[in-house]
């Protein structure tokens, strides 16, 4: 099953869509903007390249996209500007799935190019933004073509859900579950684990084949602090989603045979398996790992037009929608998303009312060795 | 007046879109195809690049999008073949306006890298399809980074509709006209002309930016044999649009300012033209230059699902309509869209019926200097 091929934020500016429910992510990456900023000054304080090629994987389409973009044009412009240096030509990159709203990015780029023009002047060097799409389990782009790979709320998306559940259904090892829990046997946690370890080998492997020796990449996902994967801080969204579902079968109104043989295509890894994999795979050195903490709801407040204020519940359940729908809608059917996510809600108020649970987050910093 | 921000072919795969009405187009591209391989063979023979930049400019969506890419990819391939050499990695930029579906385009890829692997084995060396979004009056890819470009059925768009031809409503200098014709005054003439020359010297500066010496293009689109700018070959199509127009004037369903101000951003250039601005910019040696004729509904049988046999009046209004109906919408309006292409249909038929007139199309290689 190739669940990840239908992976893509929901469309559009709707109540529903990605564009407006991506708070959480757009905090992350204003979180993590202080690592991108230290890498590419670095970077650029090495060796100033004359074309300068920089990639955003699982770009995804809204707000976000051309905000990663334009915070890296920044950093780059004001570097150049005071080390009184021309800018360099800027090869960008931006990657998602085929699925991805490409034409809304692209709808978005005249205006983004006439802010730059504006902003920067017409010293400022070329740069062109190109949709590149694919899955970034494999190659992307020409050999040694990059410097510097971003990548931001992705990485904790497996290419495939793992390996070794097929029968799951059958034979009932995770029955009543989408991801792994406390209550998850061994096999169901390896299948898991060997399948990050083999996207994510695979990742660093597609990547080295591109980046420029020097050039790095700052990756930040949902990971966990936890040794133990079935640790609260990375499961326990999933649980929820899963208790949701079996609300609903308890109520006949979703198969019970449908969420067991869903298998949520993710993981949130700890910096122990990562810097293992770094380590194997060899062409990268890590520079940096930090881990921080992000609200469910990102803790921004987000207007509701139609209700007033949401609650964190509700908040939380949209962003959640807002990414996994288009998954979810490809196995259960669309007619059961209101429901479902109204019910997560619920439960994620229940649960936020007893412990405040974060997510936790990794953001990582990968030179390309010499 | 940006009228070519909205020219985009009709999307999906209704009726009236670019995917089903898109012969006239493909049978050009397959004329053409000779002269794209004799091009490709003498640049791989001149110096085989390790890695091969290739752009098709105005790529559309739908199926002559990746037809044009895959004829030349299996010329490459077999050419290397022959060679007993290894294919080079191939970049591979699709290139149109922002408007353009890339989204339809994008979905089509998995299957077509999926064939590509079937079909060539995993020998063939690593291709990457990436979407360029932009106007190609102006630079849109990095410096000498293109060793093939390929345009077909596009560079006869103007970046705009002729500047100078502003007050045309108000002096009525080509009143009841949409394009040039017999009777426009030289004023309009000139104003074509001269943004044909500005348009087309600066889509050859821009390409001698980013085309490698030896590097070279091959580019198809609609012309005439003639010196004279309004003779029948290449405007007589817009005359029997304006017609139309004009009629429904007449019945009081459109109005007559709405004709007056509206302007088609197109100009068919002669072989003459096309040398002197050639000459002009320097850069590039025009190595061949070859004009064929077409029969306007590109003389192949277009099957209606719904009424049987099409008259020829009628395919050719469709056809036409696949291309510019985005560009009439934004200026009419959506209504008379239906009620335009019929007339417009009817007075094909009349005309072919007195007379077979037929698109001039030129094809030229140009070969960027050392």
């Amino acid at each position: 099953m190739e669940v990840v091929q239908v992976l893509h934020m929901n469309k559009g500016e709707g109540e529903t869509s990605y564009a407006k429910n991506s708070k959480v992510q757009s905090k992350i990456i204003s979180i993590t903007k202080t690592v991108t900023e230290e890498a590419i000054i670095e970077l650029l304080c090495k060796n100033l390249p004359e074309s300068m090629g920089i990639a955003d994987l699982g770009c995804s389409s809204g707000p976000n996209t051309l905000t990663v973009i334009s915070e890296i044009i920044d950093i780059i412009y004001s570097k150049c500007s005071n080390l009184g240096c021309p800018t360099p030509e800027l090869r960008i990159c931006l990657n998602d799935l085929y699925s991805n709203d490409f034409n809304d990015v692209f709808g978005s780029l005249p205006a983004f190019y006439n802010k730059l023009k504006e902003e920067k002047g017409t010293d400022f060097g070329q740069c062109f933004i190109t949709g590149v799409p694919g899955s970034f389990y494999g190659r992307l782009f020409p050999r040694k073509s990059m410097h510097f790979v971003h990548s931001s709320s992705s990485l904790h998306w497996l290419s495939q859900v793992p390996s070794g559940l097929d029968s799951k259904a059958s034979t009932g090892i995770n029955k009543g579950r989408i991801y792994i829990s406390k209550t998850s046997p061994q096999s169901v946690l390896d299948s898991y684990m060997l399948q990050f370890q083999k996207d994510f080998s695979l990742f660093l492997k597609s990547r080295s084949n591109e980046i420029v020796p020097g050039g790095c990449m700052v990756l930040s996902f949902t990971g966990r602090k936890s040794m133990d994967p079935t640790s609260i801080e990375s499961c326990h969204q999933w649980e929820l989603l899963a208790q949701a579902l079996m609300n609903m079968v308890s109520e006949g109104l979703v198969p019970e045979e449908k969420v067991d043989t869903f298998n949520a295509p993710y993981y949130g890894p700890c910096a122990e398996e990562l810097e293992l994999e770094v380590q194997k795979e060899g062409s990268f050195i890590m520079d940096r790992l930090e881990a921080f903490e992000i609200d469910w709801d990102g803790g921004v407040d987000m207007p509701n037009t139609i209700n007033g204020t949401l609650s964190s519940g509700q908040r939380v359940a949209k962003a959640i929608r807002a990414v996994i729908e288009s998954m979810l809608e490809s196995h259960f059917g669309r007619d059961i998303m209101d429901d479902l996510f109204q019910r997560h809600a619920d439960l994620v108020d229940k649960h936020l009312a007893k412990t405040r649970t974060k997510y936790t987050n990794l953001v990582i910093h990968l030179v390309r060795k010499g």
